[in-house]
């Protein structure tokens, strides 16, 4: 079995928008891949910072006086507490970082699947 | 202020190898980018995992019973405790993450600066 994990072949895996899959673990965390498209709801995560890695796309986090644009390549950390809205016009494949368990919102059972793909 | 973090420009800003730099923090790690080239000393971590992520060029992580090779969007967590000594023919660019203040090489003072370029 090979070990190196290709986050592309992983995104094939799937097609479901704003389902984040879980790759693999890191010191507590689960390190993820998702498709998102359209707009999610706004919220935050009191207890954990909120780390986007841009893969392909283009992704906007709408802050509440600001909003931050990324690219392919390009990557974001939403301090904890502070509100959120990602955005994206066309499908965008994502890099994520949450704690084991965290709720996609931040305050419903929406935390992703523990399963590793 | 640009707030999106674009990896490509931050590892233009530098040209040593096995020099991570530190480009944002989350949840008490330093997101670093890094250059190498050529191999690294064996070592381990016995308190935190071990993040890598090619951005660039090919990685080999020899481990004591086995090699994992990655490419461009491919990453592999080491365990902690495990022995392992990073490898790259080419110059290759990594994304690390590594809880802030941890040593290179797991045993020496080789933390990497906390100063966010």
């Amino acid at each position: 079995m090979s070990e190196n994990i290709n986050l592309a072949e992983k995104l094939a895996l799937f097609s479901e928008h704003w389902s984040p899959r879980t790759v693999t673990h890191f010191n507590g965390h689960d390190i993820m891949v998702v498709k998102v498209q359209g707009e999610f709801v706004w919220h935050k995560h009191d207890e954990t910072d909120d780390f986007f890695l841009v893969l392909k796309g283009r992704l906007t986090i709408h802050l509440r006086d600001r909003d931050v644009v990324l690219g392919p390549g390009e990557l974001f950390v939403v301090p904890r507490g502070l509100e959120h809205q990602p955005f994206a016009e066309e499908e965008t494949h994502l890099l994520l970082i949450e704690p084991t368990g965290t709720p996609n919102t931040g305050d419903t059972a929406t935390a992703a699947s523990q399963q590793i793909i």
